[in-house]
């Protein structure tokens, strides 16, 4: 990585909800911003813990069990092998990092799958 | 991590410049917030890339070929190796992620060289 990031700027070259754009790389791991509005997919990562950091908007990650509830400045990583499901009644901006290589559906697979791009 | 990290929250916690305070981890990786004050030391990593997303305030991370300039929303990815120094002429809080272990002051070592303390 060559130069700072910008998050609000890249945030808005994103078009649709939940299509994520590799900001940089720390390591082997993937430093991604995404837009979350409506309902993600029911999924789990069973190699990797999944990290959200909310920037603007409000984002709920369900759990089985429970909900959390972020809002701007708050993040929570969720533990590897835990079903999650996001979701957004706003446009939500969220910076994202995993392995590269974690695919955003993790088990669950579907159409919301998003190939892994740089932006 | 059991629950949501209120990042603004545990910022409020920490006493001095440049002392962090880790808030959860990501796999091996630690997720600290530190307040930055001044100038810190020139150090590198030699194993590990080094990331800084600046929350609020400015922060300068001086490199030996040019300076990189942070404000609120903005990150950079210092690279393995490469010898950096931040500062900052107001107090600035700030998002770090480095592998368990990482030593805040790398190859310098020193008074600054801070404990792993989870806050």
């Amino acid at each position: 990585m060559d130069d700072k990031v910008n998050l609000p700027e890249k945030l808005a070259l994103l078009d649709g909800a939940y299509q994520p754009g590799i900001v940089g790389f720390l390591n082997d791991y993937m430093l991604a911003v995404v837009k979350a509005h409506g309902e993600f997919v029911w999924h789990r990562h069973d190699d990797t813990d999944d990290f959200f950091l909310v920037l603007s908007g409000r984002l709920t990650i369900q759990l089985r069990d429970r909900d959390v509830e972020l809002g701007p400045g708050e993040l929570f990583v969720v533990p590897r092998g835990v079903e999650h499901c996001p979701k957004a009644d706003e446009e939500t901006h969220v910076l994202l990092i995993e392995p590269k290589g974690t695919p955003n559906t993790g088990d669950a697979g579907g159409e919301l799958t998003a190939p892994e791009r740089t932006i």
